[in-house]
């Protein structure tokens, strides 16, 4: 596609965004599906001027939010989507007939992956490592869907960790139990858990030894999925594998989230295998 | 070349935009010296909006302004060149380590037309025909130029007329006569006169036939310079071909200064022939 006066744009916010991997799988999938649209980089420290000004900017489709403008970008919308203004930050901001609206595919892309990994949730005990922004989206994602039989949080943050499931409690029909991340507590959840979705950077490249849940606590009847996507198999992942674990990696969660992007900016279906093509080529 | 993190950005930002010609020539210019960079068109209503917003992104290289923008953009930028202030109007934004400084290269792009087709303007003798926006900006950019040995200006709107000739003698050394537009006055001064700008609009598509000059009184040592570039001879062109005079086509002016802009944004020399051949192409 060769740019002209109709090409439409997007482009992650988010401040630095020189590592991000956003424009290259966006960009391949509009050229597959032979868009008119390309996908940028915006580094923005001044995110009210920055949203205002891409308001006013005929062409602009939407972008990915990021690090640090996840929650600071809310005020500058017309519109929150539900589960966004539950969770309390966006990812990703739509525009529609003038107007700007956020949505939260964070959430969405983790379902997605969680389900390309482990199928139906219904009836699966969830237990949940760390309370920060990540484990916010999922947690939300999570409670919206019918038939968990129990989900467990766990972190060393004790302020945001009850935060996070007062939230959860008020907001939700969740049934939440919380506590203080140990190994004792790891010992007496995991043995009955189903799925364990690991949302603390423990692990992320350049510490990669890293790992907050002992290997031997794993077991096979466990899926992990880990948030963390450099290295592309964490030494948590590398665990779960060799102890028979369903893994999950944090490449297919930022997969499904770009994806869940690329339908609300273009209605059309995301091209995920290019768009895992390109992101497995920048990891090999 | 691949959109990426470390892409930069341009745009044409104007009212309407859909037909501008500026992303095409300026995206080939761009891919041929292999620059990582791209070349938007913003459609823009809230002027301050949008240049705020532009300064708070990330990437952004520049802009070209058009209608209805090359004044009212002014109060927003943090810098006017000097030539671009007394002209009054800009045509282009360059971002210099934060700050927005505005130029017009619209007269860059004027004199580079006329030099490539007269050569030196010392001794010249200069009528031009229009006084609005571009009359104005080649007005200023030839009273930059020494030795020119004579300047009128014909237009048949007194008071615009007027004031442009007062700007002119007030805030240059160009020694300016002026008079109404008509046949009587084209008839006393074109027989001496060297070079003759057109800047009105008249010849534009779709009123092809119109001219303001009666070919009688073309002669084969006038050059003649139309700002029309749609068509891409207008009857003024074509009549002065016939008549033996040097032509210069509108094309010429508007491919000048894009590339005076891409050389403001890049600091390389611009392809200017790869920048016509796209130019031509549109017009085949």
């Amino acid at each position: 596609m060769e740019i002209d006066a109709h090409t439409g744009f997007c482009g992650v916010i988010g401040n630095p965004v020189e590592h991000s991997l956003s424009p290259a799988i966006h960009n391949a999938a509009f050229q597959q599906l032979r868009l008119n649209l390309v996908y940028l980089a915006f580094r923005v420290e001044a995110i009210g001027e920055a949203i205002k000004g891409l308001r006013a900017l005929g062409g602009f489709r939407g972008a990915s939010v990021t690090i640090p403008h996840k929650v600071s970008s809310m005020p500058f919308l017309d519109e929150i989507d539900p589960t966004a203004r539950h969770i309390g930050a966006i990812n990703t901001i739509v525009a529609k007939q003038g107007a700007l609206i956020g949505y939260n595919t964070d959430a969405t892309g983790a379902l997605r992956a969680l389900r390309g990994g482990v199928g139906s949730l219904a009836g699966k005990r969830v237990v949940m490592v760390g309370s920060g922004g990540a484990a916010r989206a999922i947690a939300f994602a999570l409670a919206g869907e019918s038939g968990l039989a129990g989900f467990t949080l766990l972190g060393v943050d004790a302020n945001e960790r009850s935060r996070l499931a007062a939230d959860l409690r008020s907001k939700t029909a969740l049934s939440v139990e919380e506590a203080h991340l140990d190994e004792a507590m790891l010992e007496k959840t995991l043995p009955a858990s189903h799925i364990l979705v690991h949302c603390t950077p423990i692990g992320m490249s350049p510490k990669t030894e890293g790992t907050c849940v002992p290997a031997s606590l794993l077991h096979s009847g466990l899926a992990v999925m880990d948030i963390v996507y450099n290295p592309r198999e964490t030494q948590l992942l590398k665990d779960a594998r060799q102890a028979g674990c369903v893994t999950i990696p944090g490449l297919e969660m930022f997969l499904h989230q770009a994806a869940a992007q690329f339908e609300l900016w273009t209605n059309h279906t995301a091209p995920a295998d290019i768009m895992r093509a390109v992101l497995e080529s920048r990891f090999r």
